[in-house]
């Protein structure tokens, strides 16, 4: 009988050995490749002061903050002080202010870790996900932007995710159709809110938006109109104002620089792009992967958000990439390989409780010679125990029982081919690395779906 | 002028790169280390339903615990529903009765990741820190909790502190001092809480706290007495329990068996070690590291606690190393050393913008070949770009300009040896690589403090 039930919480999950080995060798594959650009890695804590994420994000996104609850009496009325990060750009804009006079300039970081939203848990929905983000704090060139992209690109081709459409536009773009628009101040934000549900909710939805918040209807219409426009068509309205001309010039040198090196996807402008987040002031991104639904990717530029921070006016660009996404796709297109017994682990069965000291001393040895060891800590009935190493994947069992003891000697039993040799422990060591499977000293972890 | 402070909530701390990848070096040994033993990684969310958490730790930790509003309607009436996890011991309690049946038995995992407790924030006691956890599952063999031990010291050796003190006691143990103190069952709590503060506030604190509690003065000082006494002279008074007997029996065993694999350091039974959290049931221990206050590490044996999750008995032994005390202790321990240029790093400087297309490409063409690159965001001043890399702690430079353009060429300055040629591309990756202090095409890092 549970008496608890021991569920993860709604949109968390928990990871078992592969499934973690496997995200592991994501992070670390994330981490080559950021460093082989002269990104170098931070960290920040999981949560912030309340104060220090409020008003960055959006009225939509503050919603989903998960704040936390004050300590001591303060706790009986429900103040909080403290809540978990919601992405790991405003920290990092936090950071930067605090440590700039120890860092390089142009700084270049990446940061892989867990942040967490109070979206409503979903297939691929989670409320706590693991991005990787890069970003340049300190050079407004347009080659800063495209750094960020070509990374991530080349990130995704080294996980033979291939196939993948790079959407770009600037916010200066957007501007520039609020400019042609000719729309109050007050019914901006609204616009851009509804415009940027545009994949989720459809043109009709859209409009449907924008009505509701009192844009006029001939407004309306012509929005609707150029929402099923062409680009090439848009950009001749842009260029009739400063600053669309401005976000077009963006686009497409961004465009020219990232082109080269996306080998098989494929990058373009994309007018209506939005991208949610507040803090966005230039050129902005998003990565879609063929047949996944929702960006896989996605960044920007928000040459103001450090400001707030500093008192001084730094520019910035960056871009994250949802580590968890990437797996659940990742384990969508990979076969589930067959459990094969591992080489390099060793299982030292147990003969009888007199003999723990000994066993303890031989799994040390065999640690030594580079194996991965472990004992039974059950003694007695053989055949179980050499059962409970098949079921671990272990393809080497160890007998030490009296005779061994008197003759100074083991008994090594392949799993996979039945062959037992008994000798001493330097032989049976050569016998283990002279196997053809056992290829190093050091086994490599792999990716297993 | 600043408009936020841009400090890390109190109790916390940011990493700065190489005190980040000192942290990553030392969770990489204790992963390899781990895995040679055969404890496989797991995860788990950062949060936990609060009925997961609480009636676990004891009331004293249960005030710690950081608990997260609940969203929508009833975040304004102060209710929550989740809280940060406190350990990893309790989140592995609930991920065993969920995936056991999936899992290897007894089963070996550890999990490294941070916990977060609302202590008072002090010099290194921090409301965020890293733990390293080991346990293992299903089995009551008292070989398990030696290999535990065993396993944390071999990776404190393996970071040059061998310089360590384990004590051991049981929980069967206080049980024996408990029956020969008579205590009726209302009073046996409090006096392992105070018992349990010894280290922190001396005997005469724990004597105050005791008559506080409203212990009768004899069996106060009885305790009192106990407290000086050698433990030889306690193991004859607890060999008089059958409760306080079993105790000393499962220590002895212990340090029987984990005696031979502890090189420099020392294990010794400490007859009033209690471990503050409720769940512990058998053997316990904790390891101090010679000029330093506080436990490095600690764990115990806790019968009961997933028996709560699955309704069924389970034994279960663990233990839990401080990753954030340690980078802290091991960068007391370390001198700093002197930043040297790194031979791994090349940096491609911008001689006009025009030619930035080129050192897009001349940069992907040296990470191809192993090196680490940087290119240059700004255009013109190359002696200020020169600079920068230095500052970046970079050797070599690359000049591309109309000259290197014309010939397709490229210019190699090293800014140790201020030697400078001009050559093609693969002559100039020659070079770099027969440098006597390029050695190896994946450079590693290193620990540095």
């Amino acid at each position: 009988m549970k008496k608890f039930t021991s569920l993860p919480p709604a949109g968390t999950k928990d990871f078992l050995p592969q499934e973690l080995k496997n995200r592991q060798i994501v992070i670390n594959m994330a981490r080559e490749l950021f460093e082989s650009f002269g990104f170098l890695p931070i960290d920040t804590p999981a949560f912030e002061r309340i104060e220090t994420l409020m008003k960055k994000y959006g009225k939509e996104s503050e919603k989903l903050i998960f704040k936390i609850l004050k300590r001591g009496k303060e706790e009986a009325i429900g103040k909080t002080d403290l809540a978990l990060r919601y992405d790991l750009t405003v920290p990092l804009a936090r950071f930067y202010s605090q440590y700039h006079t120890q860092l390089p300039s142009p700084f270049r970081r990446y940061q892989i870790g867990p942040v967490w939203r109070a979206e409503r848990p979903g297939k691929d929905r989670f409320r706590e996900f693991y991005q990787a983000d890069i970003d340049i704090i300190g050079s407004s060139s347009l080659l800063a932007d495209a750094e960020i992209i070509i990374a991530i690109s080349k990130l995704l081709s080294r996980l033979n995710l291939t196939d993948y459409t790079i959407l770009v536009n600037s916010r200066k773009v957007l501007a520039g159709f609020l400019k042609i628009y000719c729309l109050p101040e007050n019914l901006k934000k609204a616009t851009l809110i509804a415009l940027d549900k545009l994949n989720k909710i459809g043109v009709n939805g859209v409009i449907k938006e924008l009505r509701e918040a009192g844009l006029p209807q001939k407004t309306i219409t012509k929005i609707k109109s150029d929402l099923s426009k062409k680009s090439e068509a848009l950009k001749n309205q842009l260029k009739k104002t400063v600053i669309g001309k401005k976000g077009l010039k963006e686009v497409e040198e961004i465009i020219l620089l990232t082109k080269p090196f996306i080998k098989k996807g494929e990058i373009r402008f994309s007018p209506f792009l939005v991208r949610g987040l507040d803090y966005y002031t230039g050129p902005i991104f998003e990565i879609y992967l063929k047949g996944v639904s929702g960006a896989i990717a996605g960044g920007g530029r928000y040459d103001n958000l450090i400001k707030i921070f500093t008192g001084k006016q730094t520019p910035a660009s960056g871009g994250t990439l949802g580590i968890d996404r990437l797996l659940s796709i990742l384990s969508k297109t990979k076969k589930g390989n067959k459990k094969e017994l591992s080489s390099s682990r060793v299982f030292i069965t147990l003969w009888d409780y007199n003999l723990r000291v000994d066993i303890l001393n031989i799994a040390e040895n065999f640690r030594k010679a580079g194996f991965l060891v472990e004992i039974s800590l059950k003694e007695g009935k053989i055949g179980e125990q050499v059962r409970s190493a098949l079921k671990r994947g272990v393809r080497y069992c160890i007998f030490y029982g009296p005779d061994e003891k008197a003759k100074n000697l083991l008994t090594l039993k392949d799993l996979l081919t039945n062959k037992q040799i008994t000798a001493n422990f330097n032989e049976i060591i050569k016998e283990l690395k002279h196997n053809s499977s056992f290829s190093s000293n050091s086994p490599k972890d792999k990716m297993d779906f």
